[in-house]
């Protein structure tokens, strides 16, 4: 099936966890007064649970017998105090677009589901802090503070619509902030559907790879652990951690929030959280470039950085193998930006910038482009005249993984992080491997591609292997080799969508086993029965 | 005397800790094998430590009686791993220019100095990515990237030649990056005086607060949580936790470095760190503008951020009471920039710009003053035409502490953050409170000034009460009332300078009881004798 490439690691129920029963529901069913509040409580047996019992990919499905759905932090704190002190397993749940079946019970774990939680507490244009709860949708957060102060959300990412801030916190996503009109111009594909049954339509995969692509983004506005100012959280035995804050400075103590961004539910439920904005840019400009070797693309990236400084907000790339697939399959909707072929030049490049006056901003572009004529770096290249060709070349980059799911052939993807000089070498060392162990001319007959793409700006590399089929002589082919590559050059397993159910057993490639051994510390501290998100991340269950 | 403003609390050696001896100094000089390294370990008894015993404010002294430098992570490793083994009490010293008496010892605990670790180790210009020991000068890792990268470091502050980058992580430094001219201007002055002479000169207490106040800038370059991006870091025990980082993107298991950014010392020693660093702006701008009220001011930050979005790097303000000082008793080196006097009007800002085109700008500020002229929002501004103006309006803003200082009368200063909304409300406040309390024409009568100034970008309030004398009538007037606005208003008692030894005892203003707690339970955790640091941080010593 084409769920195959994710791979997994064998769990069995631990029996310490209690199974629910009805003395059980009928204390959810009191702590969250579902008389007045119907939806507060959900039964598998009355109700069809699916759509929170299976994750966005539909590659894990859990067998939650309830899911319950607090209003108040309150109502948080009083289950957790329940459930711990009865041995009942929870899976905490956000928006449930998580990438690594972090989202979804593995067993019949209770599901925390968050999305009552939805209420923007308050924003201080002075110091640019939101306070929300943690179950406002990424895109209501963001709208807001469009709306109301022309300000934006520090994230953007194709899961805007569905995905959560506490979600996003939880996971320390890392898609970075993108242009407007574009996220509008694709979301409303999406949003045009009901949120459950996106991933039921036969497009779901299409709408799946075109927004996943679309929110990577040059590191600009820096990540969730500069701009996450406070949070609230419950912690297992209920007990209620309010590290909320309206300062943008303060040093007393340590700082106990950041040990909760990016723990994927496991050391506690994020119930609010205080976050740093910023005001909205005005102009966006993109150029598109080819280019003769990778090399060149990072000489270019540090030429950009010089010369754009401050108003870059992407630096992308893509070799012509990955453009193949949006321009070969949704030829209707992608098109190559310049004269000739996309086979005639070996790489491109995107960089988008994003500031406040727009002359200012195409004036530096300018600039840049003759530099990068005068040194040779480039080959060719175009500046974006207008929206429309704004995001007819954002398409195009966009298209790739789209493109690829549209060629109904199997794709093992990997996102990693590597350093920047050896990035590139990754994806031909995997060429060769797949010559070499999978006969020589397999890539020149086009029975297998592998391609590279990915975002310059923060070193984070997209690489697809593009296969006949799943088999598991691809996969043992490729893994763990590539992790191995990762663990080689020292970068990074998983960039940005953590670990979870997928990649819970593989912490050891990025972590030594002291840092893994502390890990386990912490989680024995914050949640010593282990109920929180059991069987993810493998230092969850000692 | 001069330093009573700062109080204390009251501590008593924990009989716990073991006196150094013989045997101890001998297992010292082994690990760092003192006798090829004649400088490695020093002692009391036959040199002067007191430059390692006393803080940079001469208002703690400690008494070590040895003081070790280690060159090597493992040399930091064995050392700990003995004293741990053998309840010896240790402070870690980086560059001693904390200001809290973090970093000298309370009693005879040993110093372990950092400053032999001084090896900047690798530089990735694609990444932006530094790699270097802990104890490298803040300033030379900063002329190190400016010089060889055109890059500089995120973190800037008047303590920029002595400080150290481990120093920094460890006090979660807020000082932001700043211009490099003036940098330069100032800080050519104290360098002129060899390193630890700085404070025995009669200067020294000018030169503290002029340094120490042009390192406030608005927040661009995000905090330190946002640029570290990995460390290295030696247990108590010994054990070394490697949590280095070539990459941006890593979500794999909990964000264990967050903790020690901050910690000031006392959960482990941080050996090498990973620092995200920026390419060099080439364009400095700077505003100076005069308003009716600090409402206006507030609308004129919006506007700013509005007009000037991207390249906006410091914005600052000032009431009229607080140019009183540099006018005075700085007239020769201060001088107003505008028509009239500076009793014309009640408040001042001035707004920095930094970007890679002076033009656009330029072009950008113009826009910013016509609209603000428009709405009626400044009474009078200017901009500085060249670098000697540049200069000599940063020369106020950051002469008020110095000139405070020559006025030779008492100071209380306290550095706190606010919401904006509410924070010159405790400047009026402070106002009523003192003429309550000591008489109604106190302020009139120039006995007592209550002044303001500080950071508008990121809500951090200088209050200064400038008394005749140090004395418990004025003290017991402002303390603890500051700490309780501070706390009622949700503010931060220490925006940036930390707990230490100062505030040791305080948490309790801005921690909850379960926060300190867990604090507590990770000190537990992370150095179960407690050998690090004691007496500082309350939760250091259950
Ligand atoms: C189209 C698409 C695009 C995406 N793009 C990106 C991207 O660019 N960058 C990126 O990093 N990720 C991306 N993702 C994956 C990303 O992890 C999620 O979109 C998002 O951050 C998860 O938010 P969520 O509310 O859906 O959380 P969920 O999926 O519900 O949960 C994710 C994890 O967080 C935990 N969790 C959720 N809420 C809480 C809470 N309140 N307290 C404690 N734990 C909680 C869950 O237990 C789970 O382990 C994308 C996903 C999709 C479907
Ligand atoms: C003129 C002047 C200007 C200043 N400006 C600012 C400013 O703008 N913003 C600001 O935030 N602060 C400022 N400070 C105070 C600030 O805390 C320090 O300048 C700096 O961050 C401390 O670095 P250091 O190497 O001198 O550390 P030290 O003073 O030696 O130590 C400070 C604390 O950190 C611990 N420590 C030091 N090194 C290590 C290590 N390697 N591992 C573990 N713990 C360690 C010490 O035990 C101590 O608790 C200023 C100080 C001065 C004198």
């Amino acid at each position: 099936s084409w769920f195959r490439r994710f791979g997994s690691w064998k769990i069995e129920r631990d029996s310490r966890f209690k199974k629910v029963d009805d003395k059980d529901t009928a204390r959810f069913e009191s702590i969250l007064d579902s008389r007045n509040n119907p939806s507060s409580v959900l039964y598998q047996k009355t109700e069809n649970l699916s759509a929170y019992n299976t994750d966005w990919l539909r590659k894990y499905k859990g067998e939650a017998p309830v899911v319950l759905k607090p209003k108040q932090t309150q109502e948080v704190s009083a289950l957790l105090e329940y459930c711990n002190a009865n041995n009942i397993a929870v899976c905490v749940q956000g928006g449930n677009t998580g990438l690594v079946g972090g989202s979804v019970p593995v067993f019949d774990e209770v599901i925390i589901n968050l999305s009552r939680m939805n209420n923007i507490l308050s924003f201080d244009e002075q110091s640019g802090i939101l306070q929300c709860e943690a179950g406002v949708i990424l895109e209501n957060a963001d709208k807001y503070l469009r709306e109301k102060y022309t300000f934006i959300y520090p994230l953007d990412l194709g899961a805007k619509g569905s995905c959560q801030i506490g979600g996003n916190i939880s996971t320390n996503a890392g898609g970075l902030r993108l242009l407007r009109y574009f996220v509008y111009f694709f979301h409303s594909l999406v949003s045009s559907l009901p949120p459950f049954l996106v991933f039921l339509s036969p497009l779901w995969f299409f709408f799946f790879f075109f927004l996943k692509s679309i929110n990577h983004k040059y590191k600009r506005y820096g990540n969730l652990h500069g701009n996450v100012m406070g949070l609230e959280v419950v912690l297992a035995n209920g007990n209620v951690l309010n590290l909320q804050s309206n300062n943008i400075k303060d040093n007393t103590g340590y700082d106990l929030k950041h040990l909760f961004i990016g723990s994927e539910g496991t050391l506690g439920v994020i119930t609010k959280a205080s976050v740093l904005c910023m005001k909205e840019p005005t102009s966006y400009n993109l150029l598109f470039l080819a280019l003769p070797s990778f090399a060149n693309a990072l000489k270019v990236k540090l030429l950009a950085k010089r010369v754009l400084n401050e108003i870059i907000s992407a630096i992308e790339f893509a070799d012509f193998q990955s453009l193949k697939f949006p321009l070969t399959y949704l030829h209707n909707r992608c098109s190559f930006p310049l004269e000739g072929k996309y086979t005639d030049y070996p790489f491109y490049m995107l960089i988008e910038t994003s500031g406040s006056n727009d002359t200012h901003d195409k004036e530096k572009l300018t600039q840049l482009i003759e530099t990068l004529f005068n040194e040779k770096l480039i080959s060719a290249g175009t500046i974006a005249q207008d929206m429309g060709q704004f995001r007819s070349i954002w398409t195009l980059r966009e298209g790739i993984g789209p493109g690829i799911g549209e060629s109904k052939r199997a794709c093992y993807k990997y996102d990693v992080s590597l350093p920047l000089y050896q990035m590139y070498d990754v994806v031909e060392n995997c060429r060769v491997r797949v010559e070499e162990m999978l006969g020589h001319d397999t890539i020149k007959r086009g029975e297998i591609d592998v391609v590279g793409y990915g975002h310059l700006g923060d070193g984070n590399l997209h690489l697809n292997v593009v296969t006949p089929t799943f088999a598991s002589k691809y996969e043992n082919v490729l893994e763990p080799w590539i992790y191995d590559q990762c663990s080689y050059y020292r970068g990074s397993i998983s960039a940005e969508h953590g670990l979870g159910r997928m990649k819970g057993n593989m912490i050891h490639y990025n972590k030594s086993a002291l840092a893994v051994n502390l890990m386990k510390n912490f989680k024995q501290l914050l949640d010593p029965k282990g109920i929180l998100n059991p069987y993810k991340l493998k230092v969850s269950y000692p």
